[in-house]
């Protein structure tokens, strides 16, 4: 049986949504999901108070009895408890899977900077609400099962690479939980942002990755793009071509990850299964 | 007679606007404005293509009968342009001043990096829109013509500062535009972005100037914050405060700069005007 505890360094979850995850994960017999209460609380924007959400992902990374910590939800939030919880991590915190995208992406980071556990960009509860989000959630507990299918189909176990939102990367990039991606293919994603932002935060992230030494870029799906008074008029994948050009990384084609569905599975690192690290 | 020639790096300026703005340049008899027509070009989101705005820019700058570049809008564009014109720029372009915001920020910074002029956070042409806006065009345009009571209160002429969209800054950040801020006063302001997204670029940005040595952020106003689905709890100076802390950036309180009519004048480096440089 591998345990994995749901704790929300960002934004709050709800019971109802918890107890559809909770049903789904009766399907996968050899994955157990325990909700930490933490999920549920809320403080302005966030899923309460930063020492709370510090002190439940603290709990649930450090407590033996549990073998992932999955993150409910991005939002934002993150970035204000990553680099204190690093230093209050106990040593059972080494041994775990640590699963979730967007906002979550500032855990991952920090995790793979330190060395802490599995970083894996991964669909989270909140997919569930999702048309088709079933499928998104069950692809990250059939992973925690063991089952590879879901994996990003470019990870080839040969070169680390790792996988962001375009604007959580841009926004870590030179902060103390900025992990080393010198030889890492880097895959991005974004949501929500103009055109114009999009290409802003490729000319930022591209200059950042080519002075860390990244072996390229994949660009994944850039979905719900605001409509502006005007056309932009260049493809995103123009922009990242263009971006990866100028900054002398090589852009590597696409990504299947994005925040939809089939937003697939990336390990920090080279892929594998939490058992077959 | 000071010369100024107006170009749009970013995105389109219109006649009407410009004619408004010539109309006010008149009170100012120790200055005249001239538009290049590449302010009313428009391809997709941009005042032109790449090369058509670079062309502009890099004609306007290294043109001795000018003696400053005023940008007449912001928008996105600039970056494209910043690092190339820096290499086509001939001798005249060291003489004198740039002035713009926003967008423009981008290339205040890639010339004050290279330390080619003098580059001024100013209002700009198209501030001319705004209620009030008349009083912000004339503030620039007194400013060129010697006066000094448009800067931004708080310069004292011994500590460098510089000012900078929030947003602008944190992309530039690790970028070959990005110049040396060691010491300096950075003065930074916001429009139209959340207030997860404001806390969000403070982290990224406090971080960049804490590796960077800066003397200090003022926190200029950050306006016309979108409505979220819930308040985020925190108001704008606590966020900066917080993240001065954290990042070891000394936090010095206000600055009277903005996307609004009251935007004062930050000339990058120690303050005075175009005459007495």
């Amino acid at each position: 049986m591998l345990r994995v505890a749901v704790c929300a360094p960002s934004t709050p979850f709800d019971r109802d949504d918890a107890v559809r995850v909770a049903a789904l994960a009766q399907d996968h017999p050899g994955v157990e999901i325990v909700f930490h209460d933490q999920c549920f609380a809320q403080e302005g924007h966030f899923a309460g108070p930063d020492a709370l959400r510090l002190a439940a992902f603290v709990e649930c990374a450090s407590d033996p009895g549990f073998d992932a910590v999955w993150f409910a939800r991005g939002g934002y939030g993150a970035g204000r408890i990553a680099q204190d919880a690093l230093g209050l991590l106990g040593p059972a915190a080494r041994g775990k899977a640590y699963l979730g995208y967007s906002d979550g992406g500032v855990m991952l980071a920090a995790l793979y900077r330190a060395g802490i556990g599995r970083p894996v960009h991964a669909p989270m509860p909140v997919d569930v609400r999702r048309e088709g989000g079933e499928a998104a959630v069950r692809r990250t507990l059939a992973w925690l099962g063991g089952e590879v299918c879901g994996l990003e189909p470019s990870l080839d176990g040969a070169v680390p690479a790792v996988a962001f939102n375009l604007m959580t990367l841009a926004m870590i990039m030179g902060t103390p939980v900025m992990p080393d991606l010198a030889g890492h293919v880097v895959m991005v994603e974004e949501v929500s942002e103009y055109d114009y932002a999009v290409d802003r935060l490729l000319f930022h992230v591209t200059a950042g990755l080519a002075a860390g030494k990244a072996a390229g870029l994949r660009l994944g799906r850039v979905t719900q793009v605001p409509e502006n008074d005007r056309p932009f008029g260049i493809s995103v994948e123009e922009m990242a071509r263009h971006w990866c050009a100028r900054a002398g990384v090589p852009y590597l084609g696409r990504a299947q990850i994005g925040h939809d569905a089939d937003n697939r599975i990336v390990p920090f690192g080279l892929a594998g299964t939490p058992q077959g690290q």
